[in-house]
């Protein structure tokens, strides 16, 4: 096997902390010796061994002058939960390391290296690089703006319209679409809504799919006016320790204890302190006014589109005015992914 | 082969004629003697050979006794520009004859078959009847409704746009979505816009395909008030007399001589009209005013729309209100056929 492909290897193994790590990098960890696949590893939650340290724990002999491939640069500081991956890597004499990225936190970008190299550890960095930052999106435009990563999700007829002019909405899509958008929710840290969207359809905001055994996800309500409706599911429900108010005005009466309540000011800094709160992606699921505001100041990263072919001609548009003033200016998708799911048309791509 | 197998090969044939037959069908004929083809023949134009009177002068050994697919019933009316097909086959002394469609046209609908059958010939009906029903579904709606088939064509981005709020739309879609559009023209025998998008765009209407070398279709031009601009393409080229005008008006001034002037009296009686100019299928280009009100009478047959993968928020939506109220009542595309053109999406399908 070719060093590429062993990096594809730690890539494909990185892959399956997919929804868990938040608000941690998915990472993927391969050891090599002659050649060969000596001991595996990925990181699957905060809190539990890094990649690193889970494909040494796994080797099935010595470790001692073997090559690591893993996708993210080790780490080298040591406020974490967990010890610094680096000084274990030189602990263990492993011999070379090849890394797709380097950490995106500047302070901490290339130490891990530098401490590596000065162990006299070989180090290659930039091995599938594009991939890697595509395998860890979220994680690295979180990092590097220091906000959560925003995911508009929206249910549209073919005309764009997420409801009759009755309000009548549910369902433009079809069954196999709604439950395609969960399996969005079980990638998404957080799902977030307006106070509008929670007054008008009550949602649960939970993933539903079957045998989903894994953790549900922060539900974030927003509300410019402080007026929130208590008798909603999120605040009654099982998990309503993971729902959050967001308010840009002080709350008349709370449905929630004060530390599940916070205070913000325009959607930029709702998305600075939800990543403060460790929260880096979130899922934006309703309204239109909130996607527009997203739009407007340039905060959406992707879209997630599902389209019922039909049309309403009349009715409530999944946007609003943007401000475009010319086709040059429109808000175009990018490296997009499409495919029918039952009856409705998915389209993904990056803005 | 299997008698399927034949009559697929005459389908086959019969698409060679797409786009050149109209008014007539898209006809193919196989003949068969031991299971071997002797003959094959296809309609081209109207006027010309239908598909059976090829067959047979293309057969290589004498066509008695042998067996005939073709997916229409042959002819047995002699008001036509060519001999019945009926009267040939009975002379030829053909032995079977299988056949996907009966003529829609319920007055001589199984005349055919009649006359065949007291000629001592067999014949069975139905074979592959409903992919001949899809091959010619333009002309069977048409001959059925008595009225031009309406396929409607849209160029939008993700939200139903077809222009922004300044009315700039050039170009929504790419070239290569623009030049697929060229294909939807080389197929369909008329091109209708309204006064509006003659105003606003002066477009020429015509087939601009590489290598292109067919007729070119009939240009039509609704107006309600029945005032025009003179000093448009479609008036002054190389094909201004295939333009036609329809007023609901008389014309104040008239672009074109009196012969290519008509009067309509709303959409129905338009297609109607369209129908006895033996103009059987039209492709509606623009604006949103006409294709509202096409959906609202229940005229569209078909949608073809190009989806540029991006959002306007505000702008000029591709249709306006159409009385929907719920949504059993919105306008479902089926049978639906989708694929990338470039960066644009296309999605067709019948309604």
């Amino acid at each position: 096997m070719s060093a590429q492909e062993f990096m594809q290897r730690a890539m494909q193994l990185a892959r399956k902390g997919h929804g868990t790590t938040w608000p941690n990098p998915m990472v993927g960890a391969v050891l090599v010796k002659n050649n060969t696949i000596i001991g595996e590893g990925y990181h699957l939650r905060s809190g539990e061994n890094h990649a690193e340290i889970n494909a040494i724990e796994d080797a099935t002999e010595s470790v001692e002058g073997s090559t690591l491939f893993v996708n993210l640069e080790p780490c080298c500081h040591l406020n974490k939960k967990t010890p610094p991956c680096a000084q274990r890597l030189i602990k263990e004499k492993i011999k070379e390391v090849f890394i797709a990225n380097l950490d995106p936190n500047p302070e901490v970008s290339g130490n891990g290296v530098k401490l590596l190299e000065e162990a006299g550890i070989k180090v290659e960095t930039g091995l599938l690089a594009q991939e890697g930052e595509k395998l860890n999106e979220v994680f690295f435009l979180a990092q590097r703006e220091k906000r959560a990563f925003v995911h508009l999700k929206l249910a549209t007829t073919l005309d764009g319209m997420i409801a009759l002019p009755t309000g009548e909405s549910q369902w433009i899509t079809g069954d196999k679409a709604r439950t395609h958008a969960h399996t969005l929710r079980a990638k998404s840290q957080g799902i977030l809504v307006g106070a509008g969207t929670l007054r008008a359809d009550d949602p649960a905001l939970t993933i539903r799919l079957k045998d989903y055994e894994g953790e549900q996800p922060w539900r974030i309500v927003l509300t410019k006016s402080g007026n929130l409706p208590k008798d909603k599911k999120i605040f009654q429900d099982n998990w309503k320790e993971k729902t959050l108010i967001f308010s840009e005005s002080p709350l008349a009466s709370s449905p929630l204890p004060s530390h599940q309540v916070h205070q913000f000011s325009g959607l930029r800094d709702l998305l600075k302190k939800l990543f403060e709160l460790k929260i880096i992606s979130v899922l934006v699921e309703g309204g239109s006014q909130i996607a527009t505001a997203l739009f407007q100041e340039k905060l959406v990263d992707r879209v997630s589109l599902y389209q019922n072919p039909s049309f309403f001609g009349a009715g409530i548009p999944g946007l609003q005015d943007l401000g475009i003033q010319s086709l040059n200016e429109r808000i175009l998708l990018k490296n997009i992914e499409s495919e029918w799911i039952g009856h409705d048309h998915y389209i993904t791509g990056r803005v």
